[in-house]
């Protein structure tokens, strides 16, 4: 099903989902051909670009002058940058600009931004009229690894992450690598833990081959190519086996049960914690949890934590500055994590690096005495 | 596909659209046996039943006591009855109120009401945890004969009547007819325009019976269960060909694009109109705008009038109480509704009786000509 077709320094990797098949389009300084991309998937459309405004300061008007240059008519709608914009308020003024526009159903909206904008604005072109065309432009590296691939949207409820939502496909998404050059450090860390993810769910030499090149992927380049177009593929090949989340594609929760309850518990506050480092948190913590369940060996938890340590990472609860709920209130955000079946705990567990597996039925009393042994001091 | 398998007083619909099929039951006092129908579809789900504050007074109880025979654990979250409860607020509303009872997805949500319930329930169980199971248990006529059938979802935008929502089918479709007899007989009037819609539509039949039988349909019996089981027919056959409305589902739309623009122009206000009122004088005006385009006779015009006025239904803008809106703001409200495509106008005319069609590309002058021919004095 997948290919990937290499044209200088660009790859697409394609995603094969019938008649909702749509190509990734990955290198650098692609961002500036957008227009006429767009125009030969879309004739004709118009468009709405959702964007946030640290974005839109560094690539909005590369974007613009792209739209106008392939005459693609189009207005912007900027939220403010961060996890709180994935609301129901934001999501609101996401649609209420979307229809003021006038868009019709074979229009456009189109993500300029992390994950954060690609779910809200991809939530939103999910429901305006029920369903319109949409398009990922992500700018950040977890945006452009993950969140931008599979048609996950969603919002944010006080009762947990990312409960609120639809499954939508994008007609297309371009991955321009150069963007991340304006990332923060430290944005672009929390990326990686996503890129390691994918080795660690069922490539252990992908996560070799990230073990010894992730300088080069830090600096840019084909190494950077490369980690995002293997990174696309693997989630593309997991997602065209189980679109919706039936089965399989459940692993690519690796790490994010335990992440999610910790973004639960530092309240989204992007200060102390963003998402990829709650998943390099919570990677290590599966990783552990599956050792001392006797899975895993000890060893392989220790080499996943020293590699993403050593790209600066943070890899234990202790590395969270400020107050955390107790243990009890921890494992509540993970039970009513939507990974919970029927009461049942539900983890990705691992027999070691790239064997990660579905467990069922974790016993909560398991989980608890965990966290307690790891509470930070 | 569809067949109607009769046993008793009961009739049963199956609409199929492969693994997302599902059964309309159709009979007089189905309700109380609603628990154990709905366990044999859903083992082991606990419920959240959205209902609104009227009916929740008329029949309530009996779904609660049906729920308990059966052992399903529900939760029931109530929602202000009338069209203004299809708002981002009520919406944000039932979500909280599905997840703070911690349902999951093989959980279910049951909508309890009229199509505005259904609409509500329907949208936030397409978007909690990105789709729960769903069934319907609509008590008002156009709810059983329409609004709980195809799987369309959703609420209003200060731009448009159901411009927001998502294509989410139900599991199940209770519709207990015995329950239309605490209905006002304005609202039963109401629905019966979206029965006299399927004759008007494709079976020509169908609207002759319905002159001779609409005073047995009212008065209730087996000419009542006829009715909806032909209408949920005719709604499955449409469905069933054209699920997302990329065609012939546009043909259900009869009567809608002017009705839609009234609605607009009343503020939703349901003491001046209400949604099967609207679409009565929608139906009328498409078939006179067809006779006036030379498309159909005059005669079948007055013929849909005649039976409409004779049911006690609204058939003309002049019988709307209060101020409207000019001509021109008429014609904006059509052009915002959902049905145009790349800025043509839309509409769903008429050969006439039975003989309806898709017109795209009517001229947006003709229809201002029309309205303001028909402008109250
Ligand atoms: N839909 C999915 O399948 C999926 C998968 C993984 C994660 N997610 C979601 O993605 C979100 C996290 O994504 P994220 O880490 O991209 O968050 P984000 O969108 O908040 O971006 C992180 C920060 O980087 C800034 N930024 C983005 N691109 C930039 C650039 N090129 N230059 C400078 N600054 C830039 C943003 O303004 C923001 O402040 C979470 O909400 C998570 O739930 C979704
Ligand atoms: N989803 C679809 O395909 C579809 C199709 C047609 C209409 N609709 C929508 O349906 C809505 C109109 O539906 P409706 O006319 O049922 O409106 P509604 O839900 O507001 O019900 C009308 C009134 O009747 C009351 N009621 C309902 N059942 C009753 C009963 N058994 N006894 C006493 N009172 C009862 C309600 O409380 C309400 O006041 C509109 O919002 C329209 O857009 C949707
Ligand atoms: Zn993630
Ligand atoms: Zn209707």
């Amino acid at each position: 099903m997948n290919e990937q077709a290499a044209a200088g320094n660009q790859t697409t990797v394609k995603v094969g989902l019938g008649e909702r098949s749509y190509d990734i389009v990955i290198g650098p300084g692609i961002l500036r051909d957008a227009g006429n991309r767009l125009a030969r998937v879309l004739p004709g459309a118009r468009a709405a670009v959702v964007t946030d405004e640290t974005v839109a300061g560094f690539h909005l008007d590369t974007l613009k002058t792209a739209l106008d240059n392939a005459g693609v008519g189009h207005e912007v709608i900027t939220v403010p940058p961060g996890e709180k914009s994935k609301s129901f308020e934001h999501l609101q003024e996401v649609v209420d600009g979307i229809l003021a526009a006038r868009l019709e159903r074979a229009d456009v909206v189109i993500a300029l931004g992390g994950g954060v904008v690609g779910d809200l604005a991809g939530f939103a072109s999910g429901i305006v009229r029920r369903g319109m065309n949409f398009v990922q432009i992500p700018t950040s590296l977890l945006a452009q690894v993950d969140s931008s691939v599979g048609g996950k949207t969603g919002i944010n409820s006080t009762h947990g992450k990312n409960l609120i939502g639809v499954f939508h496909q994008p007609k297309l998404v371009i991955a321009d690598s150069a963007l991340l050059d304006t990332l923060t450090p430290r944005e672009f860390r929390a990326g990686y833990a996503e890129v390691a993810k994918y080795g660690l769910i069922n490539q252990p030499d992908f996560f070799g081959w990230l073990e010894k090149s992730w300088e080069d992927i830090f600096a840019g380049g084909p190494a950077r190519v490369e980690a995002i177009a293997r990174s696309c593929q693997s989630k593309a090949d997991i997602v065209e086996r189980d679109e919706r989340e039936s089965g399989e594609r459940a692993l690519l929760n690796l790490g994010h049960t335990f992440g999610h309850a910790l973004e639960t518990a530092t309240g989204y506050d992007s200060k102390r914690l963003v998402h990829g480092e709650a998943v390099s948190i919570g990677m290590v913590m599966a990783h552990r949890f599956s050792a001392r369940m006797n899975l895993a060996s000890v060893d392989d938890a220790q080499r996943v934590e020293a590699h993403l340590r050593e790209v600066g990472l943070p890899t234990r609860v202790s590395d969270i500055r400020g107050e955390l709920p107790d243990e009890e209130t921890l494992l509540s955000y993970i039970a009513q994590d939507k990974k919970v079946s029927r009461g049942a705990l539900t983890f990705i567990l691992t027999n070691g690096i790239g064997r990660s597996f579905i467990a069922r039925d974790v016993p909560a009393s398991e989980v608890l005495s965990f966290l307690r042994e790891n509470r930070p001091q």
